[in-house]
């Protein structure tokens, strides 16, 4: 392990320019226009996986972009680690808000600025340099690994069970690796053993057959933006609460055990207000902003649209409202069931001025790990002798569905390690991720597998 | 006036051909690309004017595009008509819904097929049309004549108010005509003695500083778009009432005679549901559809944006969301005081979450003309002579601005004397008008002249 460390040590400056490299790739897996891209995201790895010395690297087809397979192997006598991560990336709009080209990696004071520098291509860089520090530094790996690196994770990782379940004998493993989370703070080494699973609608609402001159026509014919406006108010209450009926049927109350290592993690909520520039939370009722944030379920629209968006005035009456909303679950809500629930009660309340279509985006399912496993406690002693501070486990309000479906297709479960930081900007304008955790990962990552090789 | 209709119909065929001239010039005013078509059509109406014997014509800058004035004098006895009309026409796209060329007329059952067929040179040109009959024919004119052509109607006639000011004595006169409106049904001549005003705005509402990741954030970050869905919710309550404070304290309710009037015009509901593609109508409570549609004011979001809207699934919070807003006015309502009220009214519903942004766009004054003036009642006589059905005195739920600016600047009221249809596409594709309302026209013009004279 010293050697792999050493050899991490003194080729740090190479693998960011690496990394920067692979950022420089658009592979935005949501647009159809980036298909080319994303396919050159995956061949570059490929690529990559090689150089570094990894026995296998491979594209792998899927109906939707491909996925990268690589693996190594160790030895029988050896654990068998999975690594998953994504090679794909958000939209980087809106681009105005931008300081540097998303595409063209920009280091300033210690931090690289593009989109994915965090969202994953960041963090899951740092395990193919893991192994060549093992491989290139010590000569062998104290594991096996077998890495799966998808290309749709910010479309919903679509293809990817199916991928799973067909080579599910080849996938075989002992524990899943990821690193896709942030640290709970700055310095706060963190284990995610919670995750929320996700329910993402579209809903259209069409009044008239056409757009209509809001004169000739205004006063007689329901507006579509009007309807889809109330409906969307009365998806919430005033407690902050979603108003499905049977919404809460199956969530999973917070332990008291839990409630009380939330109220110790080290939250300063102004700061945090004040960091995203708010001047009031807005809260389920009885419950703390942290507790909010990871261990309740949520509603919220991620998109609305309508009508006349352009500069100026134009006096339309639109035939139709559009929106995106998603739903953050947690154990034990299913998303099918949320669907079901969510259409009934959006049908019920559609006007008779209009017609309502409901489209199912994607779904994820909600996570909990067992922290006292022999992967989680290798993850907790790697961290803590990297940063110097004890780890804390924590819940996250994000969705990575993939966890769920590697537990139930594998009977694996995820160990999450990550090195974001919340105010990494992450699906946002100026995404960046600074080259010391990108540092601090890839000696975990490696202090890892040498601790997991020795309790597993 | 015998003489000048006998001239008109010895001469239809080279009228329209004349108007199909006109119709070959792209002046298409709000696409800077067609700004030397605009001119051209100007310069062909200059010229145009001057071969049917008007005095002067002349073409006069503005910080746009010219406005074509002409004017003949016929005696200082004589009662003066200032005629306004427009030039430019809307942009053709989408260009692949149009059966043939929007700049080549193309003539199918007695109907010509262009861009501006009938908004407005197809009605604009009725008038040079009436005066050269007259001064052909019987080689003088009843009333005064002055012409403002204008070529900014279609984006909203921003240099026309500052030119009626800075030329008013020369514009001095006693009615102004326009023929800019349809006909409230086929074979139903109509006067439109009442049009709605405009408040229309544009507002914002910003929660976060950045747009944020719906997983990290979700459950303790107020939705702006959330927040704009409750403020639109509560603009209008559930007897389709504008809810905001004071809205009514101006409206001048319709009279019992005006709601007979309404009454008795032929309007086939379900025929104009079926139309629009609507199963039902949406209305203020207490007043019929037709009422609503243009004695009634309104409010409308014309265009709702915010977040992400493009392809698939983004887990976006949005920082901002915007409406685009607009209220339709009725005597005796004033924009100013409207965009007060709403403005007060929404800063109030605006949650201590997030901060609201209110932008008045533009505003129109609603207007009523009394049907009983002089003007009024040649229009309807000559009409009713030509179509040989009795004319309907009808609102419009539309606005036209500079009807509202003719009476503040120079006191003036208007005729509107239209002979369009609302099925002639006008802003749509494949935009047509009848050669026989052409016709139609261009003889009521003739009438008017000669009635208005005697009576004034």
């Amino acid at each position: 392990m010293d050697s792999a460390l050493r050899y991490a040590e003194t080729n740090f400056d190479r693998f960011t320019e690496e990394l920067e490299e692979l950022l420089r790739i658009p592979s935005v897996s949501t647009d159809s226009a980036y298909a080319d891209d994303v396919r050159d995201a995956a061949q570059w790895l490929v690529d990559h996986f090689e150089e570094a010395g990894i026995e296998t690297a491979e594209i792998m087809e899927t109906d939707g972009h491909p996925i990268v397979y690589a693996a190594h192997h160790a030895g029988d006598d050896k654990p068998t680690v999975l690594v998953y991560g994504h090679y794909d990336v958000q939209p980087p709009d809106p681009l105005d808000e931008w300081e540097s080209d998303p595409f063209e990696p920009t280091r300033r004071n210690g931090t690289i600025y593009a989109r994915g520098a965090c969202d994953d291509k960041g963090q899951m860089f740092m395990h193919p340099k893991a192994a060549e520090a093992y491989l290139h530094g010590e000569g062998e790996l104290p594991v096996n690994l077998k890495f799966v690196i998808e290309g749709e994770e910010e479309t919903g990782s679509i293809h990817l069970p199916g991928f799973i379940e067909s080579h599910a004998h080849r996938l075989d493993a002992d524990v899943v690796l990821i690193s896709d989370t942030a640290m709970f703070a700055p310095g706060v080494p963190s284990i995610t053993y919670g995750l929320r699973g996700l329910a993402y609608t579209e809903i259209t609402l069409q009044g008239p057959n056409r757009d209509l001159h809001s004169g000739i026509y205004g006063g007689g014919v329901d507006n579509p933006v009007h309807a889809l406006s109330d409906i969307i108010s009365n998806l919430t209450d005033d407690n902050g609460r979603v108003a499905i009926p049977g919404f809460y049927d199956d969530v999973r109350d917070l332990t008291d055990e839990e409630r009380k290592t939330y109220a110790r993690l080290p939250f300063d909520e102004d700061s945090w207000m004040d960091e995203i520039g708010i001047e009031a939370t807005r809260t389920e009722a009885g419950y703390t902003t942290l507790e909010c944030l990871s261990a309740r379920p949520t509603l919220d629209v991620n998109g609305i649209w309508g009508g006349y968006t352009g500069e100026g005035a134009k006096t339309v009456l639109p035939a139709k409202a559009h929106a995106k909303i998603s739903m953050r679950l947690v154990p034990n809500q299913r998303a099918e069931d949320i669907y079901e629930k969510m259409e009934s009660y959006l049908k019920a309340r559609c006007p008779d001025t209009m017609s309502l279509t409901f489209r199912r985006l994607h779904g994820g399912k909600p996570v909990l790990v067992d922290t006292e496993s022999a992967a989680m406690q290798s993850a907790k002693a790697a961290m803590g002798e990297v940063v110097g501070t004890e780890p804390v486990f924590v819940r996250n309000g994000g969705s990575i569905p993939i966890v769920a479906d590697f537990k139930d297709i594998l009977g694996l479960d995820s160990v999450l390690m990550g090195f974001g930081l919340d105010s990494d900007a992450i699906h946002s304008p100026n995404e960046h991720f600074a080259v010391d955790r990108f540092q601090q990962g890839i000696r975990s990552i490696i202090r890892f597998h040498e601790h997991y090789a020795a309790s597993a």
